[in-house]
């Protein structure tokens, strides 16, 4: 089979391999890959700044979607046929995370989805519903699970509370597309009127542009009556924090999943005190809540917003397009093609 | 009746006047004052620094303790002959905190304790153990409670879990206190040998000294094994929340109840996404928390550690004590005397 | 002003008063009474059957909603003019249920809604979303807020989840379209046909007639693939309580709100513990709940389903149409007509 | 090696095998038995009236705990020469319980300890504190697990509340001496003088002999003011689980972990609803509770009651002593003599 793995040492490349397929063993599956997609981190892997264990040789991608066609033995939890996509931390099925859940975790520490198959362990398996192409499915996995697990991490969403998101980047946007399934209210900052009217047809409420409104907290303080949101999702990190809190209500929460505008910057602890804020950072999520994902998306029939398609032999243009900072939703290879 | 109350003003001063007894209206109590205690919050407003809503020429102290002596209509939760004390806030019984809650906190928005008589709603009061004495009893309301509070802010306690506590400040000591009676063990990070001693002789496994061990957090870590402690009690805030942080385990918690170092410093975003810190910060708690602190003290017959007593004509003395930072537990004034 | 008021005894009748207005004291705030509902605990009161503590020559009806006319001292949560309703239990803002809520309940151990004016504390006030009338908002403080609270109780409920619910009274009709805000499948058990067309308009997927299908928990399964529903809002208790556990899935939780059916039955514990089910009971909620409720409702511009509205000089209908259980949805009292 | 495995059919024997033995796979490891220990579900078993999937010719027990000799490929969590033990259902390592944990179980399942080795998922292994012996260990995966999953099903236990133990069964004293390390108060109910004895020598406060006051429900009031316990361990199911739910206070909690008195009997719903109570199903707990109890018992040097050491060739008389009844605390096999 053809698989994409990276060179070992500081600076790591990517190459194209023709290999043996493997085989499953007990309580794992083998995937027909049909497609996968990029993170933030995957490009941080390249850049040797990754901070966790990674793999020697490792094949790229913790996020795809496929077919399943072998099982190994002891597997009860999919057959040969199904249509499957998989948690990023196989072991990770319930419950805090743990750090032991990084050494097992596909793209990084295991082999990922960048090849015509991987092998997969049975307890990371989730079934996609009907309605969802192998190309929607892929995108899921990392980014989508953390926009649901970021929305109930200090507490849980409900319809009628306020959600702030940043940007236009895969959390971002599944975590508006998630808040809404909720039946919640979502904020939103951006950069660009073209963003911003993205952000409106996927059905954000409000929008500031935080580079003509650099003190955008007073805005969102405007949009909610001087109170303060329920929940923001910080994804920028160094240069938003502190107007990410400043943005809060009084007990309310923010989920730091990224750090995309630096990891320096700091939330002063009075902060924190003199508003019961409720701050919390989260890796993905465990499997159930990929399957609570999945179940809400079947009921809601929600459709991930993917910016560009690449064919396998494109996957190099693919990597460049997420360094471009270009893109408006998820970017996509078409393993299959 | 004899009170002290603040003139109004920039500079806040405190005067004795001699009053008319108030009496009890619908749901309210009247209590003869045996003794009050003080907490840094209370220096706060005389330094007109206090950030939320005071009363005009109001009686200071959150905390007391007493003997009811009348009571209003409607009164179902005590009687005359009660031995007790009165949560700082009489509205917020039970869930999150709310900032109506602030309108009517004792010693602040309302008449507080030192005065020979306060009243009180019923929903406020807590009946005091047989063993504690009024001195003791008039040292919880708010430090012991907001120990109990920030201890399970994030996350329940559990026995076996390790608790950080900074300091021999009242919340400190009530942390520790409390923690023991959870079954937890506690860590501590301190300035002198004679507070560590103090610190070790009421149960904390270890103490480091961070004044001679600036990088205290490496202390705390090798305590730990490497592993980091499940949370930590952050009460001076800018100088040491960056140093909390690098204590706690992966998914560890910190609670911020305090400023004492500083209302300046930041946590970087980086710091808790990488390890999946939870980090909230609470202003005391619901009067169910001090109802369930003194269920837990009754059953381990768990005694405050007392600094100094003051007699009611000394309170000027006992403010000052509280200044000059020297005390070791709580200050006391026995108002009976 | 015209109130209406219980005889005493065992078989409590109601009479028509004039009397004078009351005022508001400390805290407390007048409100014109623009409407009024029922609830079966009203029937109950009166046929001398209500477990818990009532009033002597009470003021019936926990809900209602008006106009604030005139407010006490030191009230700072609404103003005259505003538009509001009240929880039941005024002093049960957040937190769980205690026992001492039940000695303030608006028409059980305090007066209630059926008269012109009614004095209530300012800490149970919550204010209307504009889309809403005084006879929708009147049918909400108990039924609207059981089903918030039923649909969260062991568990946040969530988007994609299935919810089960029983008949076309208040709560079964609330829950319905809470669990609706929330995103969640919605299936039903039902005894009539039309009753089953009316559930389907509200939304539910599916209905399964319990006349016709005495087995209905077989039914529950298939259409959740064999697995159960995620919760089940048990309203009926005795004759539903064993079924409503067998349409569980593992795991799943049962929250107990009625006993329309009767207060025998019982649930046997091997069923909890073989799947590992929760089952919790529930008593109308806090303050918190009702505003995040109408929170939710402005969002969604959810309209309550309200069956019939009798004028105030009619309230005896009110009282039969009620006993005679042919309603879907609340009976109001238009007390201002 | 020598390993005991139940025949097949309706009516399953116990033999003893001489067979090869098993070589770890990927994240697997080799154990060599020290000590494995019965619980009453394993009479239940060989009784053929085990509700759930059953391996086929399986080895028995689901408790034990050994040395590591031989770790397979891709093992970071133990290494050879480890003193371990492991929690029943190796995926289940946090999070709810979920039916496919049924597929993988020790000693039902999967083969269990009741043979010279085993081979174990890392994920399932524990590490020993040193203070605990092998045969000590071996009796806590099932019932010490279950007792702190229990314990803290509904809501964490807390120092000051109050727990209500039936019997002197493994879960029964399990929830007694973890009680008494969260600071909780232990009351229990017994069947004869000499174990009351024996539950007063662990620590708990009060003993009601529920043979001589069947109406023991009433004693457990009166030793509680009136008001009743926070939490039930109920392991009796059947003939209890009225009389358990007439024991808690409003909002209490009944854990309903057994069913030793026969799978009949109910609670009537308007009990649950009348008094908000809490009940909930748990089997056993994930290895994060195994690991929580290990590090409480480690701070604490809590020893678990064992009643009779039986050696390997014996373990036909440990069941028939599990059988009899007789038995106050664990029945430990020791694998090793």
């Amino acid at each position: 089979m053809k698989a994409v793995r990276w060179t070992n040492g500081d600076k790591p490349e990517l190459e194209l391999h023709d290999e043996s397929t493997p085989s499953p063993g007990n309580h794992e599956v083998l995937i027909r890959v049909h497609a996968a997609s990029l993170n933030f981190r995957d490009q941080v892997i390249l850049d040797g700044q990754y901070g966790g264990p990674t793999q020697e040789n490792g094949v790229p991608l913790s996020d795809g979607a496929g077919e399943v066609v072998a099982v190994g033995n002891r597997v009860s939890r999919t057959k040969v046929g199904d249509r499957v996509s998989a948690s990023c931390n196989p072991f990770w099925i319930g419950g805090p995370m743990l750090a032991e859940y990084h050494l097992n975790s596909y793209g990084i520490s295991a082999d990922g989805w960048l090849g015509e198959y991987i092998v997969v362990h049975e307890n990371a398996i989730v079934h996609l519903p009907d309605y969802l192409s192998y190309i929607e499915a892929a995108s899921l996995p990392c980014a989508a699970v953390t926009a649901w697990t970021a929305l109930n991490l200090s507490s849980p969403l409900q319809p009628g509370q306020t959600v702030l998101v940043q940007g236009t980047g895969g959390v971002a946007l599944f975590s508006l597309q998630v808040a809404q399934m909720f039946g919640a209210r979502v904020l939103a900052i951006t950069s660009t009127e073209e963003k911003a009217e993205k952000l409106k047809a996927l059905g954000a409420e409000s929008m500031v542009n935080y580079s003509t409104s650099p003190d955008w907290e007073r805005e969102i303080l405007k949009l909610t009556n001087g109170k303060g949101v329920d929940k923001v999702i910080d994804i920028a990190g160094e240069k938003t924090i502190v107007k990410s809190a400043a943005s809060c209500r009084i007990g309310g929460e923010i989920a730091q999943v990224g750090f995309t505008s630096g990891i320096g910057g700091g939330l002063p602890p009075i902060d924190v005190l003199a508003r019961s804020l409720r701050v919390a950072g989260t890796a993905i999520g465990p499997r159930i809540n990929f399957e609570a994902l999945l179940a809400a998306m079947a009921q809601h029939e929600m459709k991930p917003v993917i910016d560009k398609v690449f064919p396998f032999a494109k996957y190099h243009d693919a990597y460049q397009h997420l360094a471009s900072g270009k893109h408006v939703g998820k970017i996509v290879i078409d393993v299959a093609h």
